[in-house]
């Protein structure tokens, strides 16, 4: 393990992938490069590669999320990998099993990989500081959501979805609407943005959603969706949690609608050719407007396409390292 | 997708299995003479056949059924596809997403051929009807069963199992008995018998468990079982869900048991080689007594073996097309 | 079935897996010599082994537990078997159906092997009774832990873990202490160390945790734990069920811990290069404190490593009888 970036060997590889922040630019671009063929194999009749044959996938979810959970078994499954799924909101750590020794007992079963998604920011670094410190750096940790933490896959897969539609990264303006500051995926999202080099980064949110300090994370801040959205190359939505929207600090899902739902009046403002993303699950008339995630500037679906193909790329490279 | 019939293609082959209704016979009788070699390699020591290798297979129950479920995992196994479970009752049709956009994204990620489960009659229609919409014709919907409406693999295996015993529909006198009303079993059964020429169906049912206008299905009524029963070749026995148990429709499971439960001093009213065969899961005592269901005329068991056969050829006819 | 022994056919092989009690010790030595090189194959890159290719192994879990679950699915997939997960808890057995008709119904999808988890004792043997009265001994049952009798993989794992620590039996102390009433594990180890030809068992639990008449299975029972350690070469600890903790028979895990709980000031009292043993999943701070968990005298993490390996010798002697 590497002190100065947990996530990388000595020799710079990746090791595991607990976030974007940090990570040099040429493993970002190293990640997207190699997903590209699993595209085409995804698309061709024969969608199984040998890649992890005879790996143990684990999914280990402390935290419910079908689709998540889904798209990483698919990858696994058509790199040919074992995958186990284990919910454990409803298993072992019910019995009273500390975090840690539930992985060591899993690590124990001689798993390749551990695939964790976790309510607590962090999880997935504690594991990989754990299995270092227990002479295990055989095994990978991929963060699958942790907290309000991170979640690079998706993250990873939003970049891929920018490059196949804009080319370069050294020119766009990009925005990220809405919960930028529950938001895993926003962070994510920005450091990935500002390691490729997207000369400028927009938030546009109320300020009860929006962290403090936010601009030090190199973006412009907007509270006017519509001035947000003028010029911009690449619109990024993002999901309002539903425990959210009874909350404090929204009126109602209706008012959020009103005035940072992305409608199709207000999408003429970015440029003729912007795309339009969105994480998923979609809350329709909330976050985003049917006229716009059924449009044809919404890339959404292609986004889950790339998702699974990124998965792919991150998973083959953290077997061969 | 061919307009008079959704589960046909331009060149007349099986792009979707929704239901029996409609269905050319041509086509039921392909799909049984499709199954019979999988019964046979299901019986020899390597059960494992090429035929949906690299495929993905989705598994989405937004009803569960752990039984129907693993009769579609096992048949997708042996033929070796992935196989993705999804129970989606409890994932992210609670997280607020739509039918569509679930299906959306599950197609997105490459999906071969959903199999579904749901409480709405009409469900896999639509998702087959949606599919065609948006060009993506080369993903299979399965129906695994719809509310009342249908459960074409039930019906089929049924079907498999009376040709497999009798040989010759074209003499047949057939009874079914119990909760037509609410049986998508039956319905199956019914348009399926009648496509394959069984001169007559017989439904032996309270009135209060048969649906207005049964009789145009071509069946004939019988509300007393004794009568219902004689001379048949076949009896078809129904599940009686527990929830019509308490209900107004009925006074009491052994009131029902004691006017149509299948008993043995009933059956001999059919012909002395008549067969009994039964959906599963049974309640013993209410619908078929224990004498019945394990006694020599029951083919209940086979009913189960050939349906992993049933389905295996349904699966690798649809993903051949 | 042998009716001596309705685990071993007649030619005295291995038929089901339902208890250690009354196993040959040519069995038991069989099963620990097997799973010796699948130790190695789980170390190296290449944990796919092809022996149970095409074969079905149905996971039937009537009582939840993930990791006993778990460590069978990975076993039976590095043997290259399609494994179905069933959660009987929660599906066909809540919709009235008999455990011996969902037994026929799964044995008529062909399954090849039942891994049974029950909360009722005998439950394994009542499966392999039928499947043996209904000519299906060709489907093999593995007992994976059925009420307070018995859980032979976790007895054989625990075997296999002193033999590669100790080599021999003949010259053992072998001590185990806590919840021995109600503990199937317990019961599994006794009969082993029993078989294997250890000559001094202890218990070592309080009255009230410790079944009448034990004395007869060949142990000796101390009350004291400084007593029962005393120059003992294998240490083995017991789960404290939560259910029991709140109970009648203990006043609280505190006072369990201090006068049973292993810590390392107790462990002195065993022999220097004694080891320790725990089946997980540990309650730290009620039957073990942390520093002999992580001690470096516990073998608890090799225990899981090698049950992954003991399971697959179980598997593969069965698939190849």
């Amino acid at each position: 393990m590497n002190h100065r970036n947990p996530q990388l060997n000595k020799n710079g590889e990746l090791q595991h992938l607990l976030t974007i922040e940090g990570l040099p630019r040429g493993i970002v671009t190293g990640i997207l490069d190699r997903a590209k063929p699993f595209t085409e194999v995804a698309e061709g009749a024969a969608k199984k590669l040998p890649l992890l044959r005879g790996k143990s996938v684990f999914n280990l979810f402390f935290e419910n999320s079908t689709r998540t959970r889904t798209t990483f078994e698919i990858a696994a499954k058509r790199l040919s990998a074992d995958v186990i799924n284990l919910n454990i909101t409803t298993s072992s750590s019910s019995k009273g099993e500390t975090l840690l020794d539930t992985v060591d007992n899993l690590a124990a079963m001689q798993a390749d990989m551990f695939i964790v998604r976790h309510a607590s920011s962090g999880a997935p670094h504690l594991i990989a500081q754990h299995l270092a410190a227990t002479g295990r750096n055989h095994i990978s940790v991929v963060n699958a959501g942790d907290g309000r933490h991170s979640h690079p896959t998706q993250g990873l897969l939003d970049m891929y979805t920018i490059r196949h539609y804009k080319k370069d990264f050294s020119q766009l303006t990009v925005a990220i609407i809405g919960d930028i500051m529950h938001s895993r995926v926003a962070r994510s999202q920005i450091h990935a943005l500002s390691i490729l080099g997207v000369p400028e980064i927009r938030v546009i949110a109320p300020k009860t959603l929006l962290p403090g300090g936010v601009e030090r994370l190199g973006v412009r801040v907007f509270h006017d969706i519509h001035e947000g959205l003028r010029g911009v190359d690449v619109v990024m939505t993002l999901r309002l949690q539903n425990e959210r929207m009874q909350g404090a600090l929204l009126p109602s899902p209706q008012e959020f609608f009103k005035s940072y739902g992305l409608t199709a009046d207000k999408l003429v403002l970015a440029k003729p050719d912007a795309i339009v993303l969105h994480p998923g699950p979609m809350n329709r008339g909330v976050e985003i407007d049917s006229a716009v995630a059924d449009g044809s500037q919404a890339v959404i679906l292609p986004q889950v396409t790339f998702g699974i193909a990124v998965r792919m790329a991150v998973m083959s490279m953290l077997a061969g390292k």
